[in-house]
């Protein structure tokens, strides 16, 4: 791809040698030429041999003109590592791993494949089950009865979606993800015993959603789990039955999402959060990592912290109160000792 | 099933149409006809097509008698939801997902394996190993040599049974769930490095009990690591070498267990905790989510909460204080002022 | 094995019979003839059976002397369960599991096998991949295309290793281990939605590693994610992109490590740990489990704990002050009592 043309798609200025070839990203400490890096700095002593460098607009109108540049170019964006984002996607498309079904296969009569669908060796897929077009199976998916799966989706090696499951188009489920499991939902009987209530619900993934590996989406008991278009959800994610979240969240890793949450349109989680049952967050909200959320808490938009969370000022405030207490119990004593 | 005939299963009273027929289950916002809901709170206003409806034993006497029933029933029971629960596990039976030994499936010829079980595609089984009538293996799963699984297990798609391990009747096992991998075991060469300390011992997993979506259940150092009959434990919790854990534990997702820990019957765990090693829970305890509980500690009856943890009681009264330690500053710094 | 071979092996006296024989390891409390135990402790009553005792020097000068030993013997050793573990490694070697290729394996034309490697039923390796000599692959593992894997390596079922990672000689992946998967990282467009930044980077394991079951190691975004020679990690635990652990680390079940971070080495690092992003932990430090670390943090040397992390003498102070809290507030009552 020549530089033009990178600027070109990416509808952006293009300072330089626009002739430059350029055929993979890399990261601006390591970049050499025929290779785009970005910059999101201010920094105006940049040194690389990168053939195509994006900047920040301000850094092109200020430093950038002074850059010493034969044969490579600078373009201008609003957000570098967006447009350098956009561009990966077209340097590095997924690779096609897979050309049509793999021998070592094994698919039901029953089961509806698009034409352009790959299916990796040892991968399984149950009665009445249907695929997309262009959507890869690797090798070891399980995917069980009555599974639809849209199209252009990418599910890596391992994966379990259970009976009844669907997901929409262009979702990638990373290696281990776990759809469709069970609930954790059981009744004590007078006898101590727990048997379980139904857990006979579905999971509803929309398009667009990626899951990192070896998280699991739980069936709804009665209802369905719903995970909205455009999600993000890190490795190790727990998301328990009739959980809903909405369109364009992301959730980072070992954060565990108890029965009936609802989390509503972007909202951003971080890593090993635990919410209680029925929690309901509301749009926009960001909760911070670690955070613990008590079951039926509504949480407003804003920024969230600590166990149990509180606002993110307030947790500040408190966590100085904490640390003060070894001054305060010393001005406490002291006061003791001028009592009359 | 006739209405009549689940009344007659849960041996409980019903008004209505005893012949009205239900199919399935479902939650009451959605129930329609030939369906069972049940319903736990003392709301006079239900609205509902449910052919049979399963309520509280006050409501029925109290507004029940009230409904408007031509072609429809309700039961009244102690407990709507146990009840529910029960006639659930008869009009939705775990599906029969396979019939005998699929071609794809791989066993080893000294593998001793009841006539009626079933065992998917791309399954495996090691030598030696057993397996009970009726037991379901499904697709992908890999079981080592020489383990024992009961009868009427159900062994979902991708788990893995270690060497060894020993599995009880009625197990359920959901996906990608890990037994019998090494413990966390190593010892210091004088060197720095680590090297392990034996990790050869076994898994028992008694009758009844169900463990979630890729949790992992470590075989023991020298001896066992043992999950009582009738406990239940959610997804991606660990549990440790040579832990013991007793009957009818309930224990959430992402819980983490530490080698030789110890929690005795009937004990309820929230998710995301953390027990230290050889840590003793005594019978009855509940652990409240995110609690974190140091190496050697135990835990008495009763409701705790905390990192440590602390009992429930206090951790409120604590937090209440921490929470007003703005106003007790303030009250400080006013006594500085009135002092002579 | 003769006692007096095992002895000879450590290097270390015996005192007893030399003669007799052992064959297996075992705990001091279910030992029993032909079985080697140890002990660390100064108690000077041991009963046992076992064949051979592995006993602290001071234990064997004291004590040792007076216990009966017609038929067994006493091994005096500086670190009784250092020495124990490296004669279980002789007297219970990993299980030859699998020899040769197994006619139910994939494994393409262009992967590059020793002659001594073996592969299990069910398991598929890539196109260009290359595994070093008497490594064992184990039923259900998925290995991609162009990964290097070393000698004397077990990979236990199931586990996963994506495209271009790279593992060196007498690495452990226990069951369900998901390396190289994509890394959490994405930019928002202007309308909201998420794009990925590029992960297509790779990962580097270096020889002596263990990872436990279900654990995950994503690819570095552009550049890689390193694990150093020697280090053990347990189940359960995230290792996000470009994340650069160092030598002889050890890392406890579920900890989280967020993207970026190092880790030098000869830490020590507790369970259910949380690493906020471009975190650096110095060599040798120590964290304790639960602990949370911000964002950017550098954690020196020394024995860390709480969330935010605190060095663990200030972490003990500050506790004792909050629980002092409700006895602060009565002086402070008191106090306003008897002001003027």
């Amino acid at each position: 791809m020549k530089v033009r043309e990178i600027a070109e798609f990416l509808g952006l200025d293009l300072v330089g040698n626009g002739d430059a070839e350029v055929v993979s990203v890399a990261d601006l400490a390591i970049a050499g030429p025929r290779q785009l890096a970005f910059f999101e700095g201010s920094d105006s002593a940049i040194e690389t041999d990168a053939s195509c460098l994006i900047v920040p607009t301000s850094f092109l109108s200020q430093a950038g003109q002074k850059m010493h540049m034969p044969d490579r170019a600078l373009i201008a964006a609003p957000s570098p590592k967006l447009a350098f984002s956009r561009v990966a996607a077209i340097l590095h498309p997924k690779p096609e791993l897979l050309c049509g079904i793999h021998p070592g296969a094994w698919i039901d009569d029953t089961a509806r494949l698009a034409d352009t669908v790959s299916v990796g060796m040892h991968a399984s897929i149950g009665k009445g089950s249907r695929v997309g077009a262009r959507t890869q199976i690797l090798p070891g998916v399980r995917i069980g009865d009555d599974v639809s799966i849209g199209e252009d989706c990418v599910l890596h090696p391992n994966t379990v979606i259970e009976s009844g499951c669907s997901i929409g188009d262009r979702v990638v489920l990373q290696a281990g993800v776990i759809i469709g499991a069970d609930g954790f939902g059981y009744v004590k009987e007078p006898n101590g015993e727990y048997i379980k209530f139904p857990q006979i619900g579905t999971v509803v993934i929309e398009e667009n959603v990626e899951i990192g590996a070896n998280s699991c989406v739980d069936r709804g008991a009665l209802g369905e789990t719903r995970i909205g278009a455009g999600t993000k959800i890190d490795n190790l994610v727990q998301v328990g039955h009739n959980v809903n979240i909405g369109r364009r969240c992301v959730i980072a890793a070992q954060t565990g999402i108890s029965g009936s949450v609802v989390i509503e349109d972007d909202c951003v989680i971080g890593g090993q959060v635990g919410f209680g049952d029925h929690v309901r967050v509301q749009s926009g909200a960001v909760i911070g990592s670690q955070a613990g959320i008590l079951p039926g808490k509504i949480v407003r938009p804003g920024v969230w912290w600590g166990t149990p969370i509180q606002p993110l000022d307030e947790y500040k405030r408190q966590n100085a109160h904490v640390k003060g207490l070894e001054r305060l119990k010393k001005e406490v004593a002291d006061i003791k000792k001028r009592l009359p």
